[in-house]
């Protein structure tokens, strides 16, 4: 398209959305060249600033009649590359859809609109007595919207499980801009789970605009430990006798001793043994007398699988620094090197310990400093690779050890995302997992919702053809 | 086809599975003529009966070269007559593909064939201390398969959630023949969830004939309590009462008087209170000193709210006496009328008291005979019409009552199936509740699995027709 049809593109949004709310500016674009996996650029064709689900129903309609490709962006903090706008896609920022349109605790339940972000909702009900449970890293900067379109997890998703079983309902654009809602308020719903289907979908199917979501009680107590270990293999053998005791912990998180460091040497510096091999984090929600109980059984596990000490936060304000330490580890990483590469994979629970030490192994091999921050008590692992962006030759190793870490995962019964979606990313990978029969299905399903690929092209499944019907 | 033709195919179905392995004779199959829901009933062409993947991978890609419809069937116990034979079908019989392939505790789980009985899961990993959670009352009958394909629920889901929540991995056999494994034994799925899509397409994707299941470790205690109201609005406040105070019982059950009485009639006699207007039953797991505090808390919140009683089962003998009239109130029913319909609903946990009410009043205006029995904790209703399929009459307002509470649940927000499914029984409500919009998508999605529409034809969704893309 060229700059007079482009013009005219820009006046036609600008009538949906109002002057100021349509970005064009070569340099106002910069902004939105990236999500958080940083490795993957591509420059939006325009930002449209949406404010309400019948701008973005107008936006997408006026789109999908000239075929030009679009997808919906929150606080782009994705880790995939799903936020990446590619083939020249137009981008739809819905950060200002920030609204929480109801709040029922008697149906444990909030309507909210899905540019808010994700903390945002439990501060407004916590004084109420209860929480949103799915709590990704970013959780105080990333959206609803973005935590739908990756069923995104977090620490407590052991326990509470990830996104979609949370989410009771949507109202979506599809798109061809048309708006449907799916899902109802009741326990269940009738007919195919098209709320399951399109959590997860990375934006591929439409974009959700409002969504109606579980609210969980907050526990009368929370108990959160840190137990030192000497070895990663000790540490990976508590995570797997805690869960063979039959306690199921809120959260079971596992940092190596890079990680440790990196975050000791942070504003998130928490005050973790920083010559232990690994720590592990363990938190329990529940009664009182129960979390007592249990926090003591933890203890004794810990130690006889060869901690060298289980400490328990005495205060709200210990149990924030242990979080804000493994939380903050991301952010701490860049003292290590300027680039980072998060990576994201789920093994069988039992398969840490050899995992974790092929990891290193792979490290060692390509001479990359290798990091491990992750959700130990679900097998959902974080190897993250810290290297300079500058440095072609250290790139092309990140790129080998990240195959290698994948194919790895495979290998054990695993798989190559436990809650950082596919995006751009990993489509070479999922040729990996999935037969052309499958991918084809979900090529077809695909098409059922965006039967003209406008909606987040080339992201998620590796092509787009429907089986001839 | 004529009977020369249908020679030649239980010829070729014979060489599939063996002579003593197709059923084609009248007698024989009158048996399959329908499922628990008795209301609807069709003779299959056949049955097949089939002892591996492979032999319904043979009997689906000739039935498909041959464009005869089919379906699978379990047990048989589904009330939504999801396996009743239309359109001259043929039945693929699941029961004898029982077997449990593999069990892992280390990584909890089972992988089964679908024809294995739920019951059956969990009597072989209790000794070692763990079993599968999903348990409708047919448990000692119906198959995981069956429960598969309508998402079943039971009792305990309050806590654990429906079968799409335990279901990791499946093998389908899909409408063309064709076997592929969808999902894995990880924590999350890459790319669409198909295994969340296919747990409850009622046999419209294909036939699931292996599933890897989560197990749970058996709570280190167990208390079931039962509490006798003089209303059934006391009863329903209690139930939200409880969940208000933070509460989550891993069950949350509630029978009306005329359950009750029909129980207590019955083998199933459990020492209900006769007098009762509603009895709840809770049943709280954890550990041993959790479940205690909760039972006191729970026995004063019902007391507040007017229970004339509450009683806590000594041991486990009285806590099997008081599920065995749970489960059995079904049974016991057929004691009141010669037939049953069990319906199905859900509604905001809210909306009892005034639901409940308007159910009674719909009994009265039909002169029908009403019992209520059902899982409270999550508005999951089971309003159960007793009444005589040889009176015309009566079956004509059986009907018009059916109709009444379902158009009752969905003007308080709710649902027309909480866990039975739609089937054939249900079909005409789904329009009530879904836009054209919506059943045209679902109809796209299963012409990705199903495109001739021959796995189990005319179930769940009122048309098959595609957009046309």
């Amino acid at each position: 398209m060229n700059r007079i049809q482009d013009r005219a593109l820009i006046k036609d949004l600008e009538r949906i959305v109002g002057r100021e709310d349509v970005l064009f500016d070569p340099t106002e674009l910069l902004v939105y060249e990236c999500d958080a996996l940083t490795t993957h650029k591509s420059l939006p064709r325009a930002v449209v600033i949406v404010s309400s689900t019948d701008e973005v129903s107008k936006t997408v309609k006026l789109l999908n009649s000239l075929d030009i490709p679009f997808l919906a962006r929150g606080a782009g903090t994705g880790l995939s590359g799903g936020a990446t706008a590619l083939d020249g896609s137009i981008i739809i920022e819905m950060s200002r859809m920030n609204r929480i349109l109801r709040i029922s605790y008697e149906d444990r339940l909030a309507v909210v609109e899905t540019g808010l972000i994700n903390i945002n909702l439990t501060r407004t009900v916590e004084d109420d007595g209860y929480f949103y449970a799915p709590d990704p890293s970013s959780q105080t900067a990333c959206t609803i919207g973005g935590n739908i379109a990756e069923n995104a997890g977090g620490p407590h998703c052991l326990k509470y499980g990830s996104t979609v079983n949370h989410i009771l309902a949507l109202r979506v654009v599809l798109p061809d801009g048309s708006i449907v809602d799916l899902g109802s308020k009741g326990a269940d719903s009738v007919g195919y789970d098209l709320v399951g289907l399109f959590v997860g979908s990375e934006g591929t199917f439409g974009i959700a605009t409002e969504a109606t979501l579980k609210l969980q009680r907050m526990p009368e107590a929370i108990k959160t430990m840190l137990a030192d270990f000497p070895t990663t293999i000790s540490a990976s053998r508590a995570v797997s006798s805690i869960i063979a005791a039959g306690i199921l912990p809120s959260a079971l998180e596992m940092m190596d001793k890079v990680t440790i460091n990196a975050v000791e040497d942070s504003v998130f510096a928490a005050g973790m043994p920083r010559d232990a091999a690994a720590v592990v984090i363990i938190e329990l929600d529940g009664t009182a007398v129960e979390t007592s109980v249990e926090a003591e059984r933890v203890r004794e596990i810990c130690l006889s699988e060869g901690a060298r000490s289980v400490w328990i936060a005495k205060n709200i304000d210990e149990k924030n620094k242990i979080w804000a330490g493994r939380k903050g580890a991301f952010g701490a990483m860049g003292r290590i090197k300027p680039d980072l590469m998060v990576q994201d994979g789920v093994i069988p629970r039992s398969k840490l310990p050899e995992v974790l030490d092929q990891i290193y192994q792979i490290a060692e091999k390509y001479s990359l400093k290798i990091s491990n921050v992750f959700h130990a008590g679900d097998g959902n692992l974080h190897p993250n690779i810290s290297y300079d962006g500058r440095d072609t030759n250290e790139v092309t190793h990140v790129k080998a050890a990240c195959e290698e870490i994948m194919g790895l995962c495979i290998s054990v019964g695993g798989s190559i995302t436990g809650e950082h979606g596919v995006g751009t990313d990993k489509l070479d990978y999922v040729k990996l997992i999935f037969t052309p029969e499958d991918i084809n299905l979900m090529a077809c399903i695909r098409a059922c919702f965006n039967p003209k690929g406008l909606s987040n092209p080339r992201k998620t499944i590796p092509s787009l053809r429907c089986r001839a019907y």
